[in-house]
């Protein structure tokens, strides 16, 4: 990171099988524009394999010791088969994403991970969107399917797969620096129109 | 990969500063169309470390016993600072590179990297792009500098910057499998419109 812009830190969830260009690009937009960033593994192991059999270590596993979900003020959970089943299998995980929407934190998933949040009872009566294969469980769920690419709804943002995980991330980056923030980005990246 | 759907082999380079998004955005979606694609280190170890801090272990390295740049139909150059510079010193890499080029086998870079073509001679006269900040350097060696986000000449793809890196990588799949392959792909990354 260049310059930290501010004190707020996010945590990116990795499972094995996790869709790693969905947790990785909110990563490097985040890096990019000075929000601290940690990945963290669900596993007791720091390294992953990806769901295209790429491997990456992790900053930190949830079982490290002393780690605690309250160092951080966003939980994203990325998509990928069998990533998303991971993280929703992932009890603490779960707990942690509830407290944090309950306690009005940000909490942001993209692709398959959205129906996580739907199952958890977060996006009821939000409207929010995911990959088409998932959206009928934010439906079965109560949510206000939305088919844009990206949902904020307060503290949280859903999106629908990979090739929207830029506009994602940068509404990540909104949430926390605002629109010139997102706009500052934007040519270092390359994105045009 | 769940079917293979060529006996061509890709080779995405990694270097220790590299871009990830650029360079695992070419893996996600050669596996997703069933290209085999090796990620390689150019350092005797296989793990390296972005420009964003994200640590990826790579399937292979350039100095591993029986390596050989033979195996492989295309070679692909991430950009990243100084990811891109290191590719450049590597002089294993940049001979490669030259060599396929001259005997009409597929080379590919994004953002600073196809400054690194340009610098071996590889785009003069030829229609190519880069990140803006090294377009510079296309122009110095002769290179018909273009500002769609990929140009693809014959053999060579060149594209700008991690925004530009599905459509880079969608060029590649469309080189090796035409243009089905490539419809094929976007409705499971939700690339729409």
């Amino acid at each position: 990171m260049s310059r930290q812009s501010t004190d707020k830190r996010v945590a990116v969830f990795a499972a094995n099988g996790l869709e790693e260009i969905e947790g990785l690009t909110v990563v490097d937009l985040l890096f990019r524009a000075g929000i601290p960033v940690d990945t963290v593994s669900i596993t007791p192991e720091r390294t992953v394999t990806s769901s295209h059999q790429v491997t990456i270590t992790c900053d930190r596993s949830i079982e490290d010791e002393g780690f605690s979900f309250d160092e951080y003020d966003m939980l994203v959970l990325p998509g990928g088969i069998p990533g998303a089943p991971n993280l929703k299998a992932c009890k603490p995980l779960t707990a942690a994403v509830k407290a944090f929407d309950q306690a009005g934190k940000g909490v942001a998933a993209i692709c398959a991970a959205p129906s996580i949040l739907a199952e958890l009872g977060v996006l009821t009566n939000r409207p929010a969107t995911a990959n088409p294969g998932f959206q009928h469980v934010l439906v079965e769920n109560g949510a206000i399917l939305s088919q844009v690419p990206v949902v904020v709804d307060g503290n949280v943002i859903t999106s629908k797969g990979m090739a929207t995980a830029i506009p994602f991330a940068l509404e990540i980056v909104r949430h926390f620096l605002g629109d010139a923030a997102v706009e500052d980005l934007k040519p270092g990246i390359v994105l045009e129109g």
